[in-house]
Order: C-alpha cells, then sequence, then structure tokens
C-alpha cells in the first residue's frame, strides 16, 4: 500500500496543528506552511538514522524559524525518533515536555541546536557547515561527507546576523550547506512589504550563493529545488514560496495564523480542507509505518559508514574528536610563561601555542582584530575555501556571525572552537554567547582589552559593564586572570569543560607575573589567598586580572603602616560560587567589617561586588562610562591608584 | 590668491597624521585615506555654518568610521568651530581633551553622534534621515530641508546592522541619505578578500539603494559622485576608492597604516611625498583662510532659513520641538488607568494613547511585535515612504537597527523615539543600548515580555540576566513598574529625561492594581513603601514589576502569622541610588538582619540584589535559564510562589 506524499505532509500539517491547539499556545503558521517542503527534504534528502541520532556524518538539520517548533517535533516523532513520544508531542509546552516552545538541542536528539533567536539557527549552520569541511579535510570523505539543511524565515533573513552569517558562508564556499527560505511574505506585524522591500535572492546572489526557487507547495518542484541545490557547489538559498498556515481556511496566508492555536472551529475545518479525518494525535497505521521507514531508509549509509570507520586508522582519533575528551597534558599550558611583565592577551598567544599543538580539535579566529587578540598562534594556517584544513579563520569584521558559528562548530561536535574580539564588543555578539550558555556548548570566547586599560580608545571601548553582565549569564564561566599562570589555568580550565562556555578577559597593557606555580591550578577554586596579611589582618582585598597587582600594591601600603591585607585573586565568580562553604568562609570570612573589611577593587561596575565586600565593605571601580587617554592617566582619573585607594581604606577602618 | 584644493585637503591629511604622531596612538590611515574626498565634500556639498554648529537645518555629517577621529577634527578645526582649537587637537586621546579617541558627541559640536562602535553611525545616520523626511513632513521644507552625509568603512559594511540599517533606508526611500564607502581593500587583518568575497555595490542596489563609484582621490571625480548622489531620489552609496593612509611612502595601502602612528621617519617622508613642508600643527594662512571661508559660505543659507523661521506660524512649536522642551500635562499619563487586573505592557499602551496625543514629536515603532509590544496607538498612522508625516514605523526585524535609528532620530532633535521588542532580544540591540546611554539621547526602550511570565515560549524567550545586565549600563534608567500607576510614571519620567535612555521593561501577563495615585509620582524615587507592616517589622520584602503583587501575598503570609513586613516596590534602581541617604535608609534601614531581614523577589538574576538585601537576606529568583510551560506552572517550577518564599522567610527568622 502506497502512502501518498501529501499524506505524509498532512500528518506534519495536522500534527503540529493540533500540538498548538492542545497547548493552546504556540505558532502553527510556519509548520503548517512549511509541512510539504520539510517532507520532501526528510523522506528524499535528508541522511540521517532515527535509531541513531548522534552517528557523526548524518545530515545536520537546523529549524532556524524555531518558533515552528512543532514542525521539528512532528517530523522526529513521526520518523521514529525514540523521542518525542507522541504522549510528549501531546504535552508540547507543558513544564518538562522535551518539547518545549522552542526547539532545545540539550533535550532532544535530533535537536541540533537551540533556535528561537531569529537569525541565528541560520548562523549556526554556518558554523556546522565549517566543521564539516574541515573534519572532512581532517578525516577525509570516507568518515566525513554530509550536508547542513536549514529552514529559515523573514526574521531570519532580515536579522543583521544574516549578513554577517552568509557573508561568511559565500566567502567560504559552504557548498554543502541549503537554506529552505520560508517564503511566506508574512511576518507578526503583517505583509512583509510594511518593512521590506528587499530583493533577498539579488542579495544572495551578491554574496556568492547559488539561489533556485520552486512552489513551496508542489512536492515535486520541491525536490527538484533540492536537488539542484545539493548539485551547485555554491551555498545555496532555495526559496519556496509559501502560503503560511496553509490548509486553516480564513486564516491561511495571514499573519492571524502566526502566533496562536487557531481554536476548534478552524482546526475542524482545516481537518476537512487537507482531507485529514483522523482524531487529533491519531494517526493512520499506513501513514505512521510509512514515516518509521523514512526514518529508517538511513540505517543502510549508516552501517556502510560504521564499517569505514572500523580499522580505520584514524578510528581513535575521530571518536575522541566526536566525544570531545581531551586529554589535556599540563606541559600544554605550564610551558613558556612569561616570567616579566607581560599582557595576558600576550600570556593567552604564547599558553594558546602550546594548546593549540596538543588539541588538534582547536579551531581559532578573530572579528578581524588577529593582532590584537593575540589568537593566531604560528603553527596556525588559514581555513579558506581551498583548504579547509587550516584552523584559522579570518571571521571578518563579523563578532556575532563569528559567535554563532562558532556554537554550530561545537554543537557539531569534533572541534573545540575559540575566537577573538575587544570585550566591550561582546555586546555585539551577545544573543549568541547567551545561547553557548544555555545550549552547554564549548566555544571559548577571548575578549581582550577588557577594561579602561586599553587607554587612548576612549569610552566607546572600554568595557565599564562587561564583566557583570556577562558572569549574570548563567551557565557562562567568565575568567579574569591576573597574570601568565592564571591564564594558562584559565584556557585549561575552559577547553577541558565539556558542558559549556568561557569567556577569557585579557589585559591589552603589560601586567606583572605573581605565580609560578601553575601545575596547583588554584584558579579552579574561582578565588583564592594570593597574599596573606604579615601583620593581624583587617582587611582583605579582592581584585581580578590588571587590578590584582593594584590590590598588591594597596596591601604593601597598608601593610606598611601595620594594617594586615589578604589579597584575594578572584579570576571566576562562578567557580568560587560553587565551592564549599568552608573554602568561601576561608578566603572571605563571615565576620563584621569592624573585624575585616572586606574591599573589592576592579576596572568596572561595582555593582554586584557587594556579594563578596558585603554592603559595608568598600568597592573601588568605575560606576561612569570612561576616558580617553594614556592608561595610566586614565586610572588616575578614575581614582584606580594604589595612594588613593590605600588612603580611603584606611579613611574606613 | 587662490589655493588648490589639494592644499585644502593635504592640510587635514597632514593634521590628522600629525594628531596621531603627537598621542601616539590613533588611527592615521583612513584620515589619510579619505581626506580627498571628505575635502571635497565639506567644501562643497556639506551644508552647515561653523558659527551655529547647532542650526536646526543645517546637513548631518556622521563619520561611522570612527576611529578616523583625526579626519573629523581636523575638519572641524580648519573650518572654524569655536572648538577644537589647534591645542585641543594637539591634546587629541589625552584625558580632558575634547578630541578623544572616538568622536563623542557631548564633546564637541559638529559630531553629530558618539562612533567607533564599527555600523552603528551609518545607522544612526538612518534615523536622522528619518527625522529629516518626518520633520519636513510635519514643518514644511522652508524649515526642514536637509541632507545626511557618513564617512563608512568596511567594517560598518560587514557587521550585521548595516544589513538592517540599509534595509531601513531603502524601504523608506531615504533620498537625503548619502554614504561615502572608504573602498581601500584594507581591513585590520590584512586584505578584505580574506574574509570578504561580497558584491557591496550589488547588495545595496538589491536593497534599493542607488550606487556611484569614484576614484576617492581624483577630488572632481568625488565631486561629481556627490552631485549625482545628491540628484537621485534614492539613498546613494558613493563607492570612493582610495588608498588608506594615503601618501605615506612605503605604508600607504596596508593594514600597517591602519592603528598606530606612523613613527618620525614615515611623517618626514609623507610631508615630503605630499608636498607639505610646514610644521606639525602649522597650517599655512592662506589655506587656513580658505578652510576658515568654507566654514562661513553657509552663512547666508543660515540666515535665509532664520529669516524663514522668524514669524513663521510653527515657530515656536518647531522651536520647543528641537529644544527638547516637554510640558506633560499630568492628564496625560493619569487617564484611563485600568483598575482591573492588566499587563503593563496593556497599561502602557493605554499611556501611550494620551502621551501620543499630547507630544507630537513621539515616534513609536517595533521590531515585529507591534500586537505584544503595544507600541501603537490607534491614532498613530505609519510612517512610510508615501507619507513620512506618519508616527508609527515598522522597524521589521532589525532589533539593532531600530535602537540606532532612534539614537539617530534623537541625536538629530525634535523627536522623542520609542520602540519595542521582547525584553530577553535586548542582547541584539544591547550595542546601541549603551550607545543612546554614552551618547545621553532620550530613547524610550519598550521592552515587553520581561521575565518567565510570558509562558509557553520558554527559555530562549524568558529574560533572566537582562534586567541586571541593563541596570549596569551607565546612565540608563530601567524600569519595571508593577501596575498601571507605575507603569505611567516611568513613562512621564522617561519622557521629560533629556540627558539620557530610558528603558521599560513591561509583563505579558496581568498584574492587579495596587494604586490610584498617579498624581504622586512616587516611582521617581525609584523605591518606595508600598504596604507597610502591620505587626511589628521584622521583614522588608523589596521586588519589582510582576513580583510586586508576589511579595504582597508573601506579606500577608507573614502577617497572618504576626509577623510584620513592609514591602517595598522597586520599579527603578537607579533613580533610588540617587535619592538621599535619609531617604534610603528610611525605605531600607542598615540594621542587622536578626532585627529586620530584606528579601528581594524578582524572577530573574539574584545577583546584584545583594546592594539591597545585604549579604544576609534573603533573595529570590532565578540563577539559571527559564523553562517552558504556562506562566503559573513556570513560576511554581522556580519556587516563586507566595507559600514557598513566605515559608523560607519564616525559617530564616
Amino acid at each position: 500500500m502506497t502512502v501518498a506524499p501529501t499524506d505524509l505532509a498532512n500528518a506534519v500539517r495536522v500534527l503540529s496543528m493540533d500540538g498548538v491547539e492542545a497547548a493552546n499556545s504556540g505558532h502553527p503558521g510556519m509548520p503548517m506552511g512549511m509541512a510539504d517542503a520539510a517532507t520532501v527534504l526528510w523522506t528524499r534528502h535528508l541522511k540521517f538514522d532515527a535509531a541513531d541520532p548522534y552517528w557523526p556524518d548524518r545530515d545536520r538539520f537546523v529549524l532556524s524559524a524555531g518558533h515552528g517548533s512543532m514542525l521539528i517535533y512532528a517530523l522526529l516523532h513521526l520518523s521514529g525518533f525514540a523521542r518525542p513520544t507522541i504522549e510528549d508531542v501531546r504535552s508540547f509546552r507543558q513544564v518538562g515536555s522535551p518539547c518545549a516552545g522552542h526547539p532545545e538541542n540539550f533535550e532532544l536528539p535530533g535537536v541540533e541546536c537551540t533556535t528561537g533567536p531569529l537569525g541565528q539557527g541560520l548562523a549556526m549552520a554556518v558554523g556546522m557547515a565549517i566543521a564539516e569541511r574541515h573534519l572532512m579535510a581532517t578525516f577525509g570523505a570516507e568518515l566525513v561527507d554530509h550536508h547542513t539543511w536549514v529552514i529559515a524565515g523573514d526574521g531570519c533573513l532580515m536579522e543583521g546576523i544574516n549578513h554577517e552569517a552568509i557573508g561568511l558562508a559565500g566567502h567560504l564556499g559552504l557548498g554543502r550547506l541549503n537554506v529552505l527560505w520560508d517564503d511566506n511574505r508574512i511576518t507578526i506585524d503583517g505583509a512583509v512589504s510594511l518593512s521590506s522591500s528587499e530583493d533577498i535572492p539579488a542579495r544572495y546572489r551578491a554574496t556568492g550563493w547559488h539561489v533556485v526557487e520552486c512552489d513551496g507547495h508542489d512536492m515535486e518542484d520541491v525536490d527538484r529545488a533540492l536537488s539542484e541545490a545539493k548539485a551547485d557547489p555554491r551555498p545555496t538559498l532555495i526559496r519556496c514560496t509559501t502560503v503560511i498556515g496553509k490548509g486553516a481556511p480564513g486564516k491561511e496566508g495571514t499573519s492571524a495564523v502566526h502566533g496562536a492555536a487557531l481554536g476548534p472551529d478552524i482546526v475542524a475545518k482545516t481537518r476537512e480542507a487537507v482531507g485529514w479525518p483522523h482524531e487529533a494525535f491519531v494517526i493512520p497505521e499506513a501513514i505512521a509505518d510509512s514515516w518509521r521507514q523514512v526514518g529508517a531508509q538511513g540505517a543502510a549509509a549508516r552501517e556502510a559508514w560504521q564499517g569505514r570507520l572500523s580499522g580505520h586508522p584514524l578510528q581513535a582519533e575521530f571518536e575522541r574528536r566526536m566525544a570531545g575528551d581531551v586529554d589535556l597534558p599540563v606541559e600544554a599550558v605550564s610551558a613558556d610563561l612569561a616570567t616579566k611583565p607581560q599582557a595576558t592577551r600576550k600570556s593567552s598567544e604564547a599558553v594558546l601555542g602550546g594548546l593549540a599543538a596538543a588539541l588538534p580539535e582547536m579551531v581559532g579566529g578573530s572579528a578581524d582584530l588577529t593582532g590584537s587578540n593575540n589568537t593566531k598562534t604560528k603553527a596556525m594556517t588559514p581555513l579558506t575555501r581551498d583548504d579547509y584544513a587550516g584552523r584559522y579563520i579570518y571571521y571578518g569584521i563579523r563578532e556575532f556571525g563569528m559567535s554563532a558559528a562558532m556554537n554550530g562548530m561545537a554543537l557539531h561536535g569534533g572541534i573545540i572552537p575559540f575566537g577573538g574580539t575587544f570585550l566591550v564588543f561582546a555586546d555585539y555578539a551577545r544573543a549568541a554567547i547567551r545561547l553557548s550558555a544555555l545550549q552547554r556548548a564549548r566555544v571559548v570566547y577571548v575578549m581582550t582589552h577588557d577594561s579602561i586599560g586599553l587607554g587612548e580608545d576612549g569610552p566607546t571601548h572600554q568595557p565599564i559593564e562587561h564583566l557583570l553582565s556577562l558572569r549574570a549569564i548563567p551557565n557562562l564561566d567568565v575568567w579574569r586572570p591576573c597574570d601568565a599562570v592564571e591564564t594558562a589555568e584559565a584556557w585549561a580550565l575552559s577547553v577541558a569543560r565539556k558542558d559549556g562556555p568561557s569567556l577569557l578577559a585579557l589585559s591589552r597593557q603589560d601586567l606583572p607575573q605573581f605565580r609560578s606555580d601553575a601545575g596547583e591550578m588554584k584558579s579552579a577554586k574561582g578565588a583564592y589567598r594570593l597574599r596573606a596579611a604579615a601583620a593581624p589582618r583587617r582587611v582583605i582585598l579582592i581584585a581580578t586580572g590588571s587590578e590584582v597587582a593594584l590590590a598588591v600594591s594597596v596591601a604593601e601600603r597598608l601593610e606598611a603602616d601595620g594594617i594586615g591585607a589578604d589579597v584575594v585573586s578572584m579570576p571566576s565568580w562562578e567557580r568560587f560560587d560553587a565551592q564549599p562553604q568552608a573554602y568561601r568562609d576561608d578566603i572571605l570570612p563571615n565576620v563584621d567589617p569592624s573585624e575585616i573589611m572586606r574591599v573589592s577593587i576592579e576596572a568596572g561596575t561595582t555593582l554586584g561586588w557587594e556579594r563578596y565586600t558585603m554592603v559595608n565593605g568598600l568597592r573601588f571601580g568605575i560606576d561612569s562610562f570612561g576616558a580617553s587617554g594614556p592608561a595610566p592617566a586614565v586610572y588616575d582619573h578614575f581614582g584606580l591608584t594604589a595612594d588613593n585607594i590605600a588612603a580611603k581604606v584606611k579613611a574606613a577602618l
């Protein structure tokens, strides 16, 4: 018994509609509009095996228009993935269901990345496509040979990150990347023409893309377009002309169908209109069986691939890399550490030399600040369209696109990406940094010029609120090392961390060296006593990064007056907060300020430091925008000098 | 005695070089490469009068490539603006000099906006061009009839915001906007071809722009291109083919000339190469005089304009609007306030109805979430290419571009812009929000769906760290009102604030009404006692927005057990922190927690709340990502219920 393609598509269409209806929440318009095209992609082109959703050589499918989450839940369920079950789908958008409002990679295998924040899915897919090319160049086509497919809507294409993402993809010639554009001419506010007059295909062509067009509801036409996309050596935009909410009488083609349940009346009429008499969540066995066969049709390819992997000379290395296991030799981070004053961005470069040699999975880059971020080691050659085996990416002036691409690489697997920009421009990439953290992606952000210490470039370039703002992102480790050893430790801990991103805030200016005991990994505790009080302890100075040297100078002045002062270096708030209470109490005893005064020094906002100084402690920092001038003059301008701070501490005792 | 145009240009070129050399810091490449084109623009096309830099009908000039700041300092000085003086220029990049590392609008008249963060200058210029069209439609061409000119580099064009900005400009047909693209084929990392293969003119054409090309060192050719740009009804990209660092032997045309002083040797050779034998900072009188005449050549036009303004029926209103004076009738914000439960985004819509009627300078919009942000009042009609008099802008899915455009409108003057998106997507616009604050621009951000209270859309859409992250930005007022009256107060205080931006965080879900005394403006103090303890006070509950209702419920439970509990509503941290110590001590007495326990409740990160609860107080919030489900279930999931909090507070007493 043959099942018609339209029945397969209607199973997706109606299941999506029913999921939204049961939740009385969600976005039916996109899944209903793209059900036909998605069905063609999944049944005829996408390489996958539902029985092994983590098969490394599977095609990657990214639903960039993540609000249409019921589309991917329907596809995963119908094609026989272990999850979501029909009960999972029924509990769409309920607490505890893996079928969350937007697709989450950590909830369901088959959801390659977390989408919903528009534009980022497509930009992550660019990273996945880079990863595929790089790993193919490294391990050969017998092991790595797959495509990346994206469904994107007008929102994804209108967001600024789209420009950065397609610019990178076009430049790198990522022919394995194909984007289905759901061209339904509708946004939330109404017609796309309310806000845009752009010739999107022309823009994509100007950026090095191939463009094909099809009727998104003519499944044979979609099939032809996808075949043409695959055959072309350039990345392809597949313009699928569709009707949003296709099948919903009276609502299809309007923004009314975008983001709310259709209501029982329209749901019933839709069943009639598309010829689907079955109850909600009921899939007739023939259709269900046909879909399950789709989910299994990649099994043979996967088994053949497994055969090629077994006994392959690179098998162990390939498996290690895809598992993300890192065996980090201590000497990789502790060799050649500076003994003279050095900027931590320079220390970072030295550490990277060893790390990148030890870990071939590290692929670096910078948003056009290579020489300033010190992200390129001498041994790294550029990754280009002519040499995907290179390990350094010139991302261009694309902080957001770079960060999203790094997310995609990390989620693809086999790569530990790192990339640099100035700390102040974390703002440009912030939405992607948040997604690194939410997705638990191992990405390392190298953010240099981390304070007023950058000097003359002035307020537009001097971070003030950035450290706190980044520390506030859940699951992001923020590191601000004070010297070469702490920089090495921060790198080692960032690379070893498998469940989330890390961000290194590094100085432009030279800093003195305090430690020579890199093996001890003191930074792992987030904060530790760098210098113990000599005189009876009356003060604890807590500082990070470049201000640790300042704290040591303050301590020296206080001790000269017989005032005992600890200096605590606190490279990571997150790690310190995670220590046992006893350790934290040892470093920061919970006693009245009249006994021990706690003082924080950090060249940024003082907000948040109350956590460590207590309200009645002292906080030295900057609660306004910065100033342009040579770094020492700017520190002086803001009162961040040892003399000033020591005097104020003494006055407060 | 006639001065050759090349001498005028070389004055700019060499002064820029000398400024950087004296500072031993800065970016000589761009000013030297664009000196010729900029000289043509300033001497032959730009409408301005150095004697009156705030003349409302002047052309706006935006140096989007702000690192080339010496270019604008040289132009302003040479053309006779009161500042910068030659001494100011000599102190380029020193603390206290108005000639900061990057151009700052608050330092020098003639610097229309603060640039340096790439891409944003051009995007602000789009806002200025919108302002010009809107004000011309409102006040007529006798009063408003000017152009907006931009100099942008490859970085500005590669950043994602460029796509959003030019998409908006093309869609709105902003023919008065002309962008000189410094096409020098060099970025910091090296050749542009390292990171980009884009056909930029084709992309601009695809987006509705007119493109002309010229040799950026052939001043007659530049003149022709600028004339063609002005004549065309579309926005124009003027591709100026240039050599970066033009004139610097051995360095020109390379990235080596981008961001560092040339050194005395190259400086001397440059003088020779361009035929400029004069000492550093010395401008021969004939050239200086010729440049001063350029600065005065707009005087006649300005006087004619002044004549048209004097006695014009709209003179008073025009002057009021350009001065930014707001005479806000109390009834404008306190009429029609809800008495039943209502989402604060809905309350905001009601307030806007009155505000927008009272203040014609308010121009609103949303990044494609009009119905969700409730930003459009019934009386507002769309601002379109066919009707610039409209006051509502469909910004499309362009949060960053919208925010930068609002900065441009506010800085142009005559408009108070406001625009909406979801609070979580503040991340997309964050770099522009920071520039609103740095530039002291009156922009009102309407950010709805401000917590897990948005429910089913889940973690990608639920702000957690956002309130704190925004509060950390200097000079940004963040408001999170708890009911209709606080929403009205927040709006009134935001609109009345002339020296910076405000951001309203508003709920998706209904909230009860607590107050009926809108005239009292209690929110102006940032925090106030909403409910005083009945039993002897043992607890102060501090909450914002939607959690104020929760705090009241907790207080009721505590009071039922004889535990006196104040409820403090704290809609604005910034305003509260600015109150006198006595007021703050009255609201939050500085006593030991064993006497009075302070408790914060906010559905976001608890980080930062130590400032108000003290470390030994209690903080209820969410320190992980959110969850997808109906709002009450999600609150329950995170323990943000009256029963749970009351129990924990009691346990801690």
